[in-house]
């Protein structure tokens, strides 16, 4: 497995060339997008380090950093809704990156047993004040249910 | 105009509720993920602190935050290219804004002329190793006449 990637070698190798070089943050990690291979729709965000990148290139099933728990994150391993990634992308200065999804099980990727994690939109009002509007929808699982100790 | 967001109360409200209330990181950021009101193509990845959150939500024009300047950056402001924002929703723990915008100007987005930031695709062979194939479609603007001093 490649757990090691290169350094990027300069500005515009970096952003035209067509060496993987990721920039990760100071501490070790790059910014992924998540969205569904069918629709487009955005499921969620997350965070790689380069052992999850590598993980989620040699399996073609994602693996992200949790930073709350400072651990590798199979993502759906509990709930059975892994992520196969049927594509990668790469941001012009490579700090960010686009996997395109299936997913297995419910089809859902929030731990709230919601497809997406962003199921509320902001909504204003003419004295500047916001609110957040939950989707109607369903949710797809019941989290007290899968992810029972 | 409204810079100050309430911290969130608890993780109930935080992921069910109605407030907005963002978890900006130990460096006061959100992840901001832009994708065309359009079509929904992933157009580029960003970050917003508590003022540039409160810039786009009270303009309707998309601000962030740059980290390489660090400055309040409205995104366009050099090329024309503005973002006007049609959606904004949030993710379930607050740290991550989901834009739905419209471009004006060449309709473009990255700084390298081209629509979206994630124009190149990672291919992987049989060995495991990887490179960065570039999308065919020309940049909408050039950068060397855009942004001339």
């Amino acid at each position: 497995m490649t757990t090691a990637f290169e350094e990027p070698a300069g500005k515009a190798e970096l952003e035209e060339g067509s060496a993987l070089t990721p920039r990760f943050s100071a501490d070790g990690l790059v910014t992924a997008v998540v969205t569904d291979s069918r629709d487009g729709v955005l499921l969620m965000v997350a965070h790689m380090n380069a052992e999850t990148l590598a993980l989620t290139l040699d399996t073609g099933i994602a693996h992200y950093y949790s930073r709350s728990r400072q651990a590798i994150w199979k993502k759906g391993e509990s709930s059975g809704n892994l992520q196969r990634v049927t594509e990668i992308r790469v941001d012009c200065d490579q700090d960010a990156i686009w996997l395109k999804v299936d997913v297995d099980g419910h089809g859902a990727t929030c731990h709230t047993g919601r497809r997406s994690c962003f199921y509320r939109k902001v909504e204003s009002d003419e004295a500047g004040a916001h609110r957040l509007i939950t989707d109607t929808e369903a949710p797809l699982f019941d989290p007290t249910m899968v992810y029972q100790k």
